[in-house]
């Protein structure tokens, strides 16, 4: 039996153009097939954030970094012409009217597809993010996990 | 026989900096006898534009992304110390002080080495880019033809 | 006897949590055995300044960009929420916390490793560096070289 070909993303950008990059191409390899792992680290831990998270006891630092990074997929800025939140809103008018898939959209799309969506443990506690404020059926783990896919992978980016 | 082995960059960047850093890759790439493909894609576009496209109509949105990115290889922005247009204007000084390769020469040098230049259709339609604005001899595809390439790829880099 | 594997990262951003990342994959792919090489081009270059370096003779551009480049691992700024230096310290201030490693710290690992850390010449022309300035036993290459190494690699990255 072949061995599947896998796809394996760092998502280390909190952009929602960078974020729409690497959902886009993670689903489009698991339609082709792939194993498809998608590693969130840093601000691309914002895209797995819940948009109404449970109350939670944090410390000063990361009680900041909560209220600084955006809630969730469909919150993230864009990576240029952000323009103060316009950006985002007339990138989202482009996609309905093109009958594109918005992020949240595409994040669903990957869950139902069973790509592993993964949150790095190390960034997390870095930024004071708990697993009760991410979605639900996401991995945890570390850089060790990342390599032991990543070193025999077709595809690998770090976006 | 042997198979060529392949270098396959996706362009998400439209800053002058990183598309240089790609295009020295690829063009270094195709010199060492890669099969090399640039698949451009949101920002990276605008390394495509033609300086003085013919006048297209368009709708608000498309106009307005129109009207904000630059205008081809020669008017990008640093992703780093552009302050407001001085950085490019340094950069290029020194890469004629150092007899390197401008941006738009080395998109020609692409060109010449045949190295396969994609413009990628779903993220054109977002931004509202037609053909008639793009370069000439430029292929259209979209992430199942990246993919296609990619996963048997030798060298792939998200730049 | 079976070849090492090999991870290559092309490190071109300068910002503290840029380069941390592209450092932390290094160290752990070389704890995990793999021939490890960072090429530092572009802003990544000012990972590898000397906090104190000797005096240069320079030009006008060199010694503009020298003085608006950070000087070491220590002083690069965030990608994100880096409000004028306030995000740095609160990234340190959780690092500590959280018996991290700082960004200096996981570069001298990456040294007593043995990863192969390279200073992309062209770029360092360009930006008007000289050897004098970056840390000691670095490699000097151009893209000739990363291909080399790449096009065989495991785990390419362009951080």
């Amino acid at each position: 039996m072949e061995q599947k070909k896998t796809t394996n993303v760092i998502l280390f950008s909190g952009d929602y153009d960078k974020v729409m990059a690497a959902y886009i191409i993670a689903n489009g390899a698991a339609a082709y097939d792939h194993e498809v792992t998608i590693f969130h680290t840093f601000w691309g831990l914002n895209a797995l954030r819940k948009e109404h998270p449970p109350e939670l006891k944090k410390g000063f630092l990361e009680r900041q970094f909560a209220r600084m990074m955006p809630r969730g997929a469909d919150r993230l800025p864009l990576s240029k012409l952000n323009m103060n939140g316009m950006g985002p809103k007339m990138i989202k008018q482009v996609i309905k009217k093109h009958n594109a898939m918005t992020l949240p959209q595409l994040v669903e799309m990957a869950q139902e597809q069973e790509i592993n969506l993964v949150a790095c443990t190390m960034t997390m506690d870095l930024l004071g993010l708990r697993q009760e404020e991410l979605l639900d059926d996401i991995t945890y783990a570390g850089v060790a996990a990342y390599l032991a896919d990543a070193e025999d992978g077709n595809v690998n980016l770090f976006i």
